[in-house]
């Protein structure tokens, strides 16, 4: 399917019919997106989704089958300029794999109000999940402490959000992916050997281990626990020898099960055999291993629902626009619980010694001010399309491995107790000036 | 994008891999999906997502692009086969719509080992999603007690699932979406008129309400709060007249600014003007308003999002598998926490005098036996697949609306107590026999 511009809300396209009639349609505008919040009481978040939203941004447009689809309630007029749509303004914003917080402006897009504002429902979708993602794993990945963290929660989100969850996990530092179509679009590393259903296929373990032995080599990882643990192990020794790559566990309590399973490798030679666990694991489970006798960690579920903050609850929100006599004007809507901060903004992460102290936000076009922020810090907006040009840096596979090292330096910059994985204020301040 | 094929994870087919070596690769092998619970301890679930699953089956071919990607860790053998993959076995499953307990046998997949097990990803990954926003909507249908209730979640889920949700929402119950791809992918309503943006834009709230309804007619629905509720509705009945045909309230305490807005506008003469409510909704927000004027609902993150239980917990298992003997071996991991039933499976919703009192789960092939269970109730498999070729009657916008009918059909075979809210078990015990 490519109907990338039909993942648009109705009332997108019912605004822009509507404005043409006031002749507001096409007053030049600024939206933002940021989060009010950090979702769970978390100490920072990661942006992810950016090159993808970018990836959709080129293949957004309203074909035949588009137009046909909202013809029985859309003007003439709007179905007439929809089918010449093309975003022709400018976007800039935090790099992919940067860190944010709230209020931080994370998107600035810039151009006349249709063609900005019928991009809120692609650009909220795809930042919200992958970030909801993005902002699991790297507590996840911090948890580890270095020991590698694959993603395998692919059976458990849509299948396409899937690959996008496998993607923001690797900016967010995991290892490798189960999902071939994220190895295949993002050249992500793919893993994975052997499920119970492969043991239960065959007359015993042992000849389903040999089969996967003889297939993958000794250096592969086999999964012990279908019938018994012990008994597992020690057919697993028996088959491969002690040079055996590693075992997986995933059932029980695994502090115990891995403790049990180091003993006994050891006791049967094959000292140098890793251990992966893959039951439930989210970061507390990943946190209460370190201990443990652990090599590997596979995480599924926890990982692809955002470990219970499925969505980052990021919003996509007017901020300025000119009026007729070309003056801009900064708006915000006046609700208590929906506040928002009017006027374009730009974003400075003020380090001290290289450790960030302050997010930075900007309320100004004041030169002098601008450069002061920008010498105490970091500025963390980057040009991402510029009239209507998508730079080609951010996306593909070249802009998830620079998205993957942004979050790596990022998160280096914060201060030591942004990793605690109890509920929290953010680490970082965000001051509005 | 059309990879369907590589919506899979790489484990399933170094499987293929190693059980083509060891000779037991095409085993004819019997696969189930089912929960062993109910997340979030519900009453029911819904099936959703398998017609979904049905469409993506037709595409779920591997094509040069797809075999490319693998070739550099799979043997000759497996991408030959992988050329000319065609499933070619049975699929049968519980309709769409239907509902499920603990244990419901709700797919059950019958080919060879290697044609079954590589489809484990994609028919998890769409059933296990879909699911569980069908399990969160119809909390929330049953909640609004005929209210109408909209999707309106596309901006905080990912913009293929966003698509997928208003799908499973539309076939638990919900009235609409705002999704215009879930409109012209499945032909469900779409609906939606405008954001606070709109009201930004224009230089008043009056002039945005005019231009709306210049657009969208005096039954229009405006959003009101943008700036003050009361203020905002005395301007939109001022601009539209008592014919005004609804407003929206998408912030404060909802209970009270219903009741508030409600007294205005009868205030005002419009007394036929509708009340929509839309700010942060979930099922037990919908139950606290059942006594406040409000006409209609509006519902976001919380369906998208499954409402705290994002996944539906589905497992897709190998239960039976035939020996080189030819003989039928039922097989189940005997893990403690994960352990699973051996054994191809009928299930019947036994009912008394048109209530459902049991999901009866027969893991026989006595005819006797399998005659007197259906006499007591409904049997719940229905053929999807067969010999490789897809029912079509399950498909496209035919197959949601008989999901639709389904769902709504089966809700009414409920105990009462199958609708109260609070954690508890399932509203009906399954026994397997």
């Amino acid at each position: 399917m490519t109907d990338t511009a039909l993942m648009t809300d109705r009332y997108e396209l019912t605004m822009i019919d509507a404005a043409m009639r006031s002749g507001t349609a096409f007053r030049p505008s600024v939206f933002e997106v940021f989060a009010r919040r950090l979702p769970g009481a978390r100490r920072y978040g990661v942006v992810a989704g950016t090159g993808r939203f970018l990836q959709r941004l080129a293949e957004f447009r309203f074909g035949d089958a588009e137009l046909a689809s909202i013809r029985p309630w859309a003007s003439a007029d709007l179905v007439d300029w929809l089918a010449e749509y093309r975003f022709s303004g400018d976007i800039r914003g935090y790099a992919e794999g940067e860190l944010y917080f709230p209020g931080s402006p994370v998107l600035v897009v810039e151009g006349s109000f249709a063609e900005a504002v019928v991009l809120e429902t692609l650009a909220l979708s795809v930042l919200n999940y992958d970030s909801a993602v993005a902002n699991a794993a790297t507590r996840m990945t911090r948890a580890a402490k270095g020991r590698p963290v694959a993603e395998m929660g692919s059976r458990r989100a849509n299948e396409e959000a899937a690959i996008a969850a496998a993607r923001a996990a690797y900016i967010a530092g995991f290892s490798a992916t189960s999902n071939l179509a994220a190895g295949s679009r993002w050249g992500i590393p793919t893993m994975g050997t052997a499920a119970h259903s492969f043991t239960l296929l065959h007359d015993s373990e042992a000849e389903a281990f040999q089969a996967q032995i003889d297939a993958l080599g000794v250096g592969t990882t086999l999964l012990v626990d279908t019938y018994d643990i012990e008994q597992g192990i020690r057919t697993a020794v028996e088959v491969a020898g002690t040079g055996l790559g590693g075992i997986r566990l995933d059932s029980g309590d695994l502090v115990e099960v891995a403790a049990d399973a180091r003993r006994l490798l050891d006791s049967l030679g094959a000292t140098g055999t890793r251990i992966t666990v893959t039951s439930d694991l989210d970061e507390h489970a990943i946190a209460g291993l370190q201990a443990s006798p652990v090599d590997a960690y596979g995480v599924g579920t926890s990982l692809v629902t955002g470990s219970g903050a499925p969505a980052a609850g990021m919003v996509y929100k007017l901020v300025a626009r000119r009026g007729d006599d070309g003056a801009w004007v900064g708006v915000a809507k006046h609700s208590e619980d929906k506040a928002s901060k009017p006027g374009e903004k730009v974003a400075v992460r003020t380090l001290q010694g290289g450790v960030a102290v302050e997010e930075t936000v900007l309320v100004t076009d004041d030169e002098a001010v601008l450069a002061e922020a920008a010498r105490a810090g970091r500025a963390l907006q980057v040009p991402l399309v510029a009239g209507g040009e998508v730079d080609e840096r951010w996306l593909g596979a070249e802009g998830v491995a620079t998205a993957r090292e942004r979050h790596d330096a990022s998160v280096a910059e914060l201060p030591g107790d942004a990793h605690r994985l109890a509920r929290g204020e953010p680490v970082l301040p965000t001051r509005f000036r």
